[in-house]
This record gives C-alpha cells, sequence and structure tokens, in this order.
C-alpha cells in the first residue's frame, strides 16, 4: 500500500503559519512524524496562501532537509509545479490533473521531463463523475494519453474520485465498481489512488467509515491513498486489506500497534 | 446484512454442559442476548454431544421459548435435521449441505418440504475448495440443483469457504473474486455467506481481521455471516459496509454504539 501523508498542507493553521512565518519547524515535524508512520510520499501543498512558486519550492526544499520521503506536489498550477519538480531531490507524484485537454497538455510533459508520476483525476472540464461509466472514461482518457505522452502505467496513479458517504452514497458503488475495472486498464496494471478525506465528511463516525471505505477500495484495486498517516486504526486498515489481497506475506507483525 | 449469531452451540462449554443436563438457562441467555445485538437467525448446533435428534429439538424448542428469532439449523446428519425442522416455529435456515450429491439429494427436499432455506458450501466429497474456479463450479452446481428441487434463489445461501489468512493467505483472493461471481449466478441472486469464526485463526489481531475481511467480502457481493454477534465492531463493520454498497440508507444512527 502506497500512503501519501496529507498534513504539509496550508489548510491546516500551523501550515499556513509557518509558511507566512517561513519557519521550518512544523513542516519538518510533520515530515518527520509521516515519514515515522509510514507514509510513501508527503503531499506538500501551498494553496492560496501564495501564488509564488517560490514559496512552494522553500516548502519542499524544508521538508526535504528532515527527510527522504518523496514528495508529492499538489497544486493545480502548472507554472508552480514546474519549478517546484526542479528541487525535487527524488522523482516526486504529481497531485493531480484532470482528463480535460488542455490540463493534460500542460501537466504530462512535465511528469514525463522529470521522471515523475502522476494522478490523473476521474474527471473533466464538465465536472465530478456521476457514474461509474464516466469514471471509466475518463481514467482512460488519462491513461492513453500519458501512455502517448511516454508514462508507463505504473506511473500513473488514477483517481476515481471518492465522494461524502453521506451525501453521495449512491457513487459509493460506482467508485468501487471503476477502480475495479481500472485494473483491468493494462497489464502492469496503473496505480489507483484516493483522497480519503472526504469520505466520512458530516458523520460522527470517521475512522470506521474511513477504515472500512480504504479496505473495500483496496479489495477493488485501490493500492494508494492520500490520507491522515497518523491513523494507525486506518493504516492497519489498509495493512490487513492487503494481507488479504496477498499483497504481503502474512506476519503478526504487519499489523502494527 | 444478514447475521447468524453463533453462540448456541455445544462447541462452547457452558452450551455443552446446558444441553446435558438440560438446563434451558444459559441457550435462553444466550438467544436473548444475540437477539438484541441484532441477529436474524440463531444458530443451533448440537455437534457430538448426542446423536439423538430428540436432543436437538429440545435445543431448538428451549431456545424459541426465549424469542422469536428464526433458527439456523447447524447440523451435518439429515436424520436430525429432518426432526428439528418440524419443531421450529418459523422457516428455518438449514446448516448445510455440501455440493456431493448424495448430500443435497437428502437435505434439499427436506428444504423444501418445509420451507426452510438452506446454506450450500462451495465444496463436495472431494474436499475443500483449492480455487476460485473450484468454488464457482461447486456452488453453481449446489444453486442450479436447488432450484430444480423447486427452491427460489432467495432461498439458497451459498458459501465460498472462508479459510484462515494466516495459514491460506492465497485463497482469500479466491473467495472474494467467487463471492462476486455467485452474485452474478441468477436474478435475483443467491444469498452469500460466510462462517467468520476461522478467518482469523493463529493471529493476535482477531477483530481486525474479522472486521476488515467482512467488508471486503460484502464488497464482493456477500450478505449473510455466522459469527459472533456479540462483537459491536464486527457488526459496526458490516453495517458500514452495507452503507457504502447502499444497501440502507444512510443515518448516523445505523452505526451502533
Amino acid at each position: 500500500m502506497i500512503f501519501v501523508g496529507e498534513r504539509v498542507n496550508t489548510g491546516f493553521k500551523d501550515i499556513k503559519q509557518a509558511v507566512l512565518t517561513k519557519d521550518p519547524k512544523p513542516l519538518q515535524e510533520w515530515a518527520r512524524k509521516q515519514a515515522a508512520a509510514g507514509a510513501t510520499y508527503l503531499d506538500v501543498n501551498l494553496g492560496a496562501v501564495s501564488a509564488k512558486a517560490s514559496d512552494m519550492c522553500w516548502m519542499v526544499e524544508t521538508v526535504q532537509k528532515a527527510v527522504e520521503t518523496p514528495i508529492c506536489i499538489d497544486t493545480n498550477k502548472p507554472s508552480i509545479l514546474a519549478e517546484a519538480i526542479k528541487v525535487c531531490n527524488k522523482p516526486a507524484l504529481i497531485n493531480s490533473s484532470t482528463a480535460a485537454k488542455d490540463q493534460m497538455d500542460k501537466f504530462l510533459p512535465i511528469a514525463v521531463a522529470h521522471n515523475a508520476s502522476i494522478i490523473g483525476l476521474a474527471m473533466n472540464e464538465t465536472g465530478s463523475p456521476k457514474s461509474c461509466a464516466m469514471r471509466v472514461e475518463m481514467a482512460g482518457m488519462f491513461l492513453a494519453t500519458a501512455m502517448e505522452a511516454g508514462l508507463s502505467p505504473d506511473r500513473v496513479f488514477l483517481d476515481p474520485i471518492a465522494m461524502p458517504l453521506k451525501f453521495m452514497q449512491d457513487q459509493q458503488k460506482d467508485f468501487l465498481e471503476a477502480a475495479r475495472q481500472f485494473a483491468m486498464f493494462s497489464d502492469p496494471p496503473p496505480h489507483i489512488i484516493c483522497g480519503l478525506s472526504n469520505i466520512a465528511n458530516g458523520t460522527p463516525h470517521k475512522k470506521l467509515i474511513n477504515g472500512i471505505f480504504l479496505a473495500m477500495a483496496i479489495g477493488c484495486g485501490l493500492d494508494a491513498a492520500i490520507c491522515d498517516v497518523m491513523d494507525l486504526d486506518l493504516l492497519n486498515a489498509g495493512r490487513t486489506a492487503d494481507l488479504v489481497m496477498n499483497k504481503e506475506i502474512y506476519a503478526d507483525s504487519c499489523i502494527k500497534s
């Protein structure tokens, strides 16, 4: 399971403040904690705090001074991505491009040029997907375009777009069936990823819903998640589901306490 | 989700002792507790304590004096089944027949005659299934034979046979894929059931593994489980997975505390 730690994001107040004052400490503390928890990548998100690529570069460099974990560059601005990716010490994961042609035209060449992987969202300029078929169409379009641009499928992370269980309950089965179909797109298959933070929006049972949804998605081929890697129960849910899928050899120590 | 409470079973010492001394209290206490926890059926198993059908009838009648929950008659002896089913107040669930012809020939007519449902195991006289294909073949054979005998698919509970994760790790994916295929056998589909008690054998993480496996199986079409219905975490895992599958309308109260 590939876990992308979500915490170095200016959506969190401590990180926002740290970026505004150029205080490296909060970023580096979260980087160390998430790396120790088992993060495969660390998401770095400048958000709306600044439009300057130099600020994103500062964030990436600050994190890299603390840990060796590869960076997941989280921006929808190609201009910021183009600068930030240059300062990444290791091949990065780009988060993310939709399947809209003008976005793919800008993001994919950057991924190719920098040996990066890239998250492709199952949506385009018309908005969020409303069915399994739309997810499959958008993600298929992204994968095909990425492969034509020169990326092998194992550098493509397709995201079926998770939606809140409480408010879009009918979309959950479509998500799962779409993931199952993404896994059949190519051999080797693309990675399948999602952001877990929305799924339990508005419910008092966040941890339970996050863990169960993650396990069910892994059963359908998901192999990566952007999530709170400090949630040990969530990581154990993912690890256990990986054992069921026979992706790791069972040992009691696979599950952490 | 159909939960079958497993606790009225002479495999447990208190029940064994109660059956030997004809003490109704332990059976009735477990019947009440499991019914209150949300059991849809109560499994009643005489085990090796006695070969007398009258003892099984006593167990069923004792449970029925305490609760109205339908009975799941757990025996591999047609002679015991034939008597016990006569004392059931409500349509019973028969647990279970393999897909071996001589077993089906004995069990299916009893199910038909008494308006019962029946669990069909994805195995036959050659033993436990070793692949997804064997599971599909055995379960398909059972369903076809049951339908020819006069049972509608909604009275057939197919069991893909869960095996211990720790010792038969490669069989878990086969279980899940088999369940997915069972769900496509007919429209309406048969029920899909499993006994959860073996899955976490030999591991220190029983609750986690049971809950995650159950959720993943529900994602593949499972809609019933024979399990410890007193395990609130397990039932909540099943209920949450049902919400993800859109089988119940989400309400915060779907998850119990």
